[in-house]
């Protein structure tokens, strides 16, 4: 099986699991526990913890732990969007545009910012929809459909500069381990995921500015500084930290490799049939294109059977006939509905790309001939 | 090591990792994706969840997994607390305890019913605070600190008969795998956790009858009926449902033979130091005691560095010098600082019981001689 559909989840780190097993066996402990063994536990989570923060951050910035970046999402916008508006775009996951939608229902006034065609915002439109009562202006890092990447430091700049009161905070689901990145002053929460560079689901994490508070958003025991109680995930935590600090030790090089493999791949796919989505300049590790005329989930499920497995719009949420982000970028009526998305990993090699690009093709003819 | 903290955490089972194992290596897809790899996923969460409701529930009733039991109690709590009062207990475990003292700041009428000795809720008095204006009632089954049973379907069925909309959710955290648990019509939440019986920090699930209308609690892709966003945490849910059909597939025969090494554990202990705060009917897997003159905490200590490790109040939150549930037992002043709790899991040892009572009474009388 060709697995390319990485941006939904990855196949977890061999190192990553090893390492955290331990956790299973013999760190099984409750971490609030006063005994040598609790103790030792809660100071691998730290120790994690501080590992996760020095990948991207320095010690303006803390780190709570979550069960999954729609988590972390949910705590940072449910936690500290106050009085005045809320800033955001139309290009966000479905756990920062749902929030935005519950929060809009419950009376927020809630600005939502459009797309270019490759899915990055305008950001020239969202800086007009910030003012003086913008409580938090939230844009994606990556946008998970189409792979563009906002330049969120830029934006959080220009967005201090209009109201330094407005909290910045960014969706790096896609980002972390995949593309270069460094917290800036300017950004005040950043959201993560663990299962999307080779560790578990049941591990997200946000990064927060230190002096910024946030509301609990679980109550209970007292855990994450009382921001999220509940027993710490150890195992997922510990396996989060090693699959991280492996995927940083090498993500220039991955980057580079990988975009090498995106380009190789679509230089094989047939241009009669596929439009690019995904920009040049996107993360490596996606490739959006549209079959005209094709139905998208038809295709997925094709692929699947000849052995290659890709994702179609979000894999979050695929209840709708066609993906919310893309019709944001403008995409015509006619591509809407065959959207494909390859995505790779740090594991993906270049067999499975040169063989699942040839399938594609395959499979795309076979499509065709059904339709006669 | 001896371990005696399982109501705290457990050791995962070995047969439950083992058959989760598969989640890591061969089931690592998204639950949301469409081909073969996805689908096959999400129908082994399925499966799990038709086991995990098979175990203590019926067709009335469905089953959101969380990431922990305080989430499951927090999405209960702040999903259905309507208008009106909430009634509650003060022997509920932080998890629901700091919802209801946030829902008071909130502006909810809550109400909390007093104790027995044995930290079992008067029922009574409980009943007298719920009136027509009741949303819900929730009562903690088994307490955590004393292992009190609250008899919780008489109480909803009275709870019921005095206000027949009023709803009435359980955590049943400490109860589920561990004493026999039907749930009867009149329970319309019932929270449960993982790790406490053999599987995984990181995964907690909530009971709920299919016809009541629970607000979302994490806003995103859709995932849990649209109530719980979030990719799901596959590894953590198989392990469960693996772990729970082993617990509950001889649950009487172990009940029965624990109940016979909280006693034989008992019986060894030195009575000059030691007053007994659980109760004989209460959950054969905890017994809590407490030492006149000496502190809980300092024993926990010693008794770490002699080979057992035993807990102290609620090993959820371990900032107070003594636990308010157990002040709210009427607990003399004297002892409240004394309290030591010894849990078992299924797999405690008559060994681990013999020489863990030798190693208490021998770590007591260092302590007393260190006092001088």
């Amino acid at each position: 099986m060709i697995y390319l559909d990485n941006a939904a989840t990855t196949r977890p780190l061999k190192k990553a699991v090893a390492d955290a097993t331990r956790a299973i066996n013999e760190l099984y402990y409750n971490p609030s526990a006063l005994y040598a063994g609790g103790i030792q536990t809660h100071k691998e989570i730290s120790k994690a913890r501080e590992e996760l923060i020095s990948l991207i951050a320095d010690e303006r910035f803390e780190l709570l732990f979550a069960s999954c970046g729609t988590e972390a999402d949910n705590q940072a916008l449910f936690g500290c969007v106050g009085r005045g508006n809320f800033v955001t775009t139309e290009g966000e996951h479905a756990a920062v545009y749902e929030c935005a939608k519950e929060l809009k229902r419950r009376g927020t006034d809630v600005r939502f910012a459009s797309l270019n065609r490759d899915g990055s915002v305008k950001v020239e439109e969202l800086l007009r929809l910030v003012d003086e009562h913008t409580s938090l202006v939230s844009v994606i890092h990556v946008n998970n459909e189409t792979g563009a990447v906002n330049p969120i430091a830029q934006i959080a700049e220009k967005v201090k500069k209009k109201n330094a009161r407005a909290l910045f905070m960014s969706d790096g689901v896609q980002a972390f381990g995949k593309i270069p990145v460094h917290l800036s002053g300017n950004i005040d929460l950043y959201s993560v995921s663990a299962h999307k560079i080779g560790a578990l689901k049941g591990t997200g994490a946000l990064y927060k500015r230190k002096n910024l508070n946030l509301s609990p958003y679980l109550f209970g025991g007292g855990q994450e500084g009382g921001k999220r109680s509940g027993t710490e995930n150890v195992f997922g935590i510990l396996a989060f930290a090693s699959a991280a600090k492996q995927t940083f030790s090498s993500l220039k090089e991955n980057g580079a490799r990988i975009a090498r493999y995106r380009e190789m791949f679509y230089e094989k796919l047939d241009k009669s049939v596929f439009s690019r989505i995904s920009p040049q300049e996107g993360t490596p590790y996606i490739l959006t294109v549209a079959a005209r005329g094709l139905r998208g989930e038809t295709l997925v499920r094709m692929l699947s059977d000849n052995g290659v497995y890709a994702g179609t719009g979000s894999a979050c949420s695929s209840k709708k006939p066609y993906s919310r982000v893309i019709e944001a970028c403008g995409v015509e009526k006619e591509l809407l509905n065959g959207v494909l998305r390859f995505s790779f990993s740090q594991e993906t090699e270049e067999r499975e790309i040169q063989e699942g690009a040839d399938i594609v093709n395959r499979v795309v003819k076979e499509y065709y001939g059904r339709m006669g």
